[in-house]
């Protein structure tokens, strides 16, 4: 695992719907119909997190989800966080 | 909560996508792409159950999930029972 | 629902093991022994929260959840924190 | 992975508190004090599962749970279904 630089995190963000930068950290803000939704969302992620052994930083109130990805081994964003970024839009995308 | 009867019964499932009657219980069978959707899906379901306190008897194998509803309370079918099946249609359908 | 005031919520956080007050808010930190067991004392709060109609705010990462509880409703805390705040610690206590 | 004769299978069942063989699979039923530590408890075993890639069949009535483990691979019983049965006794056996 290797740390990005910032012109390539510059140049990959635009690629990856609703993500920005915040603190160093890749960034969305996820929201949701209702409560069932959201946690339900939050379960399977949590599933695909344990599997790839690299978890976030979320924080949730009602239907309002915000996720910070970022890779401490390397003390900044990696490929792996720009990998989970694109799988929870996977799961995201069809509701 | 009353007992719905057989010809009740027999008139509504027809629109209820997805719902046949089995055991005396309304049944349905759901597909998901992969484990995480599945058991998403689940978390969602279950915090809907617990709100309607009105529980499913449900057996899941990987992608695949088997629904049981039913009113024990009045030893058979309810209007809860079609409640619930829709709300699990409501959920499953966008995916 | 009432809003609590601040002499009243000072004598009753001493006797609710591990919150504080944190911003106006009750407030507790909860670790675990691994994700998966994280992970499951959420799925169990959120049901609970949408049985009572009244959800946390919540940050987890990885083995860590911090925990704020306030009512909007009366712009404050009321008994309803009190009471999930203690239906938290009944679900943590025996792990 | 290799499928275990039914000798080696006897011999180490006894040793896992709850486990008996059913339908030539490892079989346990959960109870638990109500719904929320029922599906708390399943989240936590999903997560593990998708870590471990290896599902269970599982059905779920309320606070009830049946699980079954089997390894479709060798069409029988393996050391993972072992594994497996080991780590759901480790998380529930603090509750």
């Amino acid at each position: 695992m290797k740390k990005l630089d910032l012109e390539e995190i510059a140049s990959r963000v635009p690629h990856l719907a609703g993500w920005s930068v915040d603190q160093e950290k890749l960034f969305r803000e996820f929201n949701f119909a209702d409560f069932p939704r959201a946690f339900g969302f939050m379960s399977s992620v949590a599933i695909i997190c344990q599997e790839m052994n690299h978890h976030p930083e979320w924080t949730n109130v009602y239907t309002n989800l915000k996720v910070w990805l970022s890779s401490h081994e390397v003390d900044g964003i990696s490929d792996r966080d720009f990998e989970l970024a694109e799988r929870m839009n996977a799961l995201f995308a069809p509701r």
